[in-house]
């Protein structure tokens, strides 16, 4: 007997027909003898459609409402899912965030948990009911006030709960069946991974490939919860998501992964002074702009040359902005190309193995694509390109990686 | 100042463009120096849309997972509200039922309200809120679990919290003008009534009347919460339901109700024995139907006639039941007619006026209608007539009360 906490996310729900599915699924589970808890997104699309009606009564929604607007999402969720649990047979019983014990702060649309009481929640597993917990939203614990978590936190509730119960394994259940070497979309031979590190799946996530939510996996690290991510429409294993001692596999690259989603900026003849990097990086940051990527070289007569990218959405902005920094500053000039890409390869065993590296490189070169930039961490390796050669980079990478191929990894204690 | 609540229902707030208005509207009150709480219903439809949803996926829902799911309804309705408001420059807060201190019973779907803790309620009318309270629903108090109240719930809840706030007034606004001495469909000379006690309120209420939910007219009258019935879409006044000693006015009839949502059953020949009643109407009771009136006359030879009247929608499974039950107590037949209705005429005046019934007789007699039964309560008289004379019969009865008249109430403490 296991304690399973399950995450089905809006597609999994999306429907009555799916929903009463997923119930089956669940069932089959509990009858095994398992202790199961459920956390649902809200069905597909009903978050986008609440957004759209707050949106058309003020263009910029208080944010304390907005979540109490939000929160309904998942609560009709958990509620129609536990009916058509009963249904099947099935003695589901839901909780909403503030009953499930998810305690945030009161950054309303994207609180923080800051401790899951799971009392009530152990108390109905011991009834042997199947818990059902609404996803995404939780309480503020000095005010009462509703609070969401913001974009795929109901990932974070999983594996909160998770963490919480000390459960066996946090199962993420989406569209795709696991973390893939690369797209699939894009290599058709790109492999599923059996398991992937915690330290990896960040650097994957966070790079675009949108199969975890980044902080549920932040979580799962610093609480040890195994995630496992897998398809709801078959019943093949996916992916494992887990400390890197438990991976035993060689390996030296996991994935390849990208992003188009960013503009390059670069500020020419930048004074090498101090301070000037403040100066260049708070107005943008005051216009609420992420900066990604910053990379400055080591100067070359006083002035040196500084390059950061920003999501496509921005650039405009960020560039109007610059021009008045730029002439403060007394740098040369800003120049900016919307039409970039990031690509990046990623693997824990990259920390042993020199000539990780100029193999990308290498592999980019055959191929005729120019590198822009380069900026590496400990588990990754990314270049900015022209972002026509996404595609092209991507397969180059993954062959020269031998990806496609892989070892098997050894399964110590799946 | 006043401390005021309002009530708004589904049609107020169906629409975006609705609940605008009433924004604007409360913030027109809130500005004049009044302290607000507005209680809002779901938007129209959204509550049987929600249902429908329900019962798709489970033919008898469980109660507690249905509150979750149509606690949803009202919900939506607050958060909407409070971010129209915020565009109109209106300070408004949003309260679910357990942020409001509406602790209840368990009774799911049907849950009394039991306490009102309105610390919360006070600390934001304090700091100049305008405090907008999820109506419908609230919370059992000891399990923590949403709780519903049933339809025109949001009219009681809007008349616990004016108790519990000891507010000047609670106003219900409505898609109607007020309480008219009779349907104004029906009579077009019907007037609107400017003061009626809650004791009349509740035979109207319960005879047919659909302005207030009779739960909330009971709580009113135990409390002495003022309650005045309002248009949304008019400035006009509506009606004042207040206790009995703030009517001055000396009409002896305040209204004529009718309801045509019965059907009649009569039992010939009953044996004159100690529990045959409760053998007649154990089983009645145990199919969930409910009785309304129920008239025994003196027996005679040994026998008597038993007559009660139950919903049309409950007809032919009463009369299936009780063709056993007729056997077993040896009685005579059963005879029913579901094309009844039932006529009443309502007014604290007739306590102190006699010949009222023989008024009301006299007028159904010279347009020539037959009364088959006759029942009469300390401020009301009913008669069971053919149901094609409906019409003719409040037509009849509003003419020969004078009621399209009226006495202009001595207003005294308006």
């Amino acid at each position: 007997m296991a304690l399973i906490v399950q995450k089905y996310g809006g597609t999994s729900v999306g429907g009555l027909n799916r929903i009463r599915r997923v119930a089956q699924k669940v069932k089959t589970l509990a009858e095994a003898g398992n202790q199961v808890v459920v956390v649902l997104s809200a069905m597909a699309g009903e978050t986008d459609r609440l957004l759209r009606l707050a949106q058309e009564v003020h263009p910029d929604p208080d944010e304390r409402e907005l979540d109490v607007l939000l929160a309904t999402g998942e609560q009709q969720s958990v509620a129609l899912f536990c009916i058509a649990s009963h249904a099947v047979g099935l003695d589901a019983h839901s909780l909403l965030g503030f009953q499930a014990g998810l305690l945030t702060n009161h950054r309303y649309g994207k609180a923080r948990i800051e401790l899951v009481d799971a009392l009530r929640v152990h108390e109905l597993l011991d009834q042997g009911k199947v818990v059902v917990v609404a996803g995404f939203q939780g309480v503020d614990e000095d005010t009462g006030d509703l609070t969401t978590l913001g974009r795929g936190g109901s990932d974070t509730t999983a594996v909160a709960m998770a963490a919480a119960l000390k459960a066996d394994v946090c199962e993420i259940y989406t569209d795709v069946e696991g973390v893939f070497t690369t797209d699939p979309n894009i290599v058709p031979e790109a492999r599923k991974l059996e398991r992937i590190s915690y330290e990896e799946m960040l650097e994957m996530a966070s790079l675009g490939a949108k199969v975890l939510d980044i902080r549920s996996v932040e979580f799962a690290a610093k609480f040890g919860v195994r995630i496992h991510v897998r398809s709801t429409f078959t019943d093949r294993e996916g992916t494992m998501v887990v400390p890197e001692e438990q991976i035993k596999e060689q390996l030296i690259i996991s994935g390849v992964a990208y992003n188009k989603n960013e503009a390059r900026i670069t500020i020419k003849g930048v004074p090498d002074q101090p301070g000037v990097a403040r100066k260049v990086f708070t107005p943008i940051s005051n216009a609420g702009i992420v900066v990604d990527v910053i990379i400055q070289n080591t100067s070359v007569d006083g002035t040196t040359d500084l390059t950061f990218t920003v999501p496509k959405t921005d650039y405009k902005k960020a560039m109007g902005l610059l021009s008045t920094v730029c002439s403060e500053i007394g740098a040369k000039e800003v120049l900016g190309d919307p039409n970039i890409a990031k690509v990046s390869i990623i693997g824990i065993g990259m920390r042993n193995h020199a000539g990780v590296a100029s193999k990308m490189f290498g592999a980019l070169a055959d191929e005729g694509i120019n590198i822009q930039t380069i900026n590496t961490s400990e588990i990754k390796v990314s270049c900015v390109i022209d972002e026509k050669y996404t595609e092209l980079a991507v397969r180059a990478l993954h062959k020269a990686f031998g990806l496609a191929e892989g070892l098997e990894p050894a399964a110590e204690d799946i």
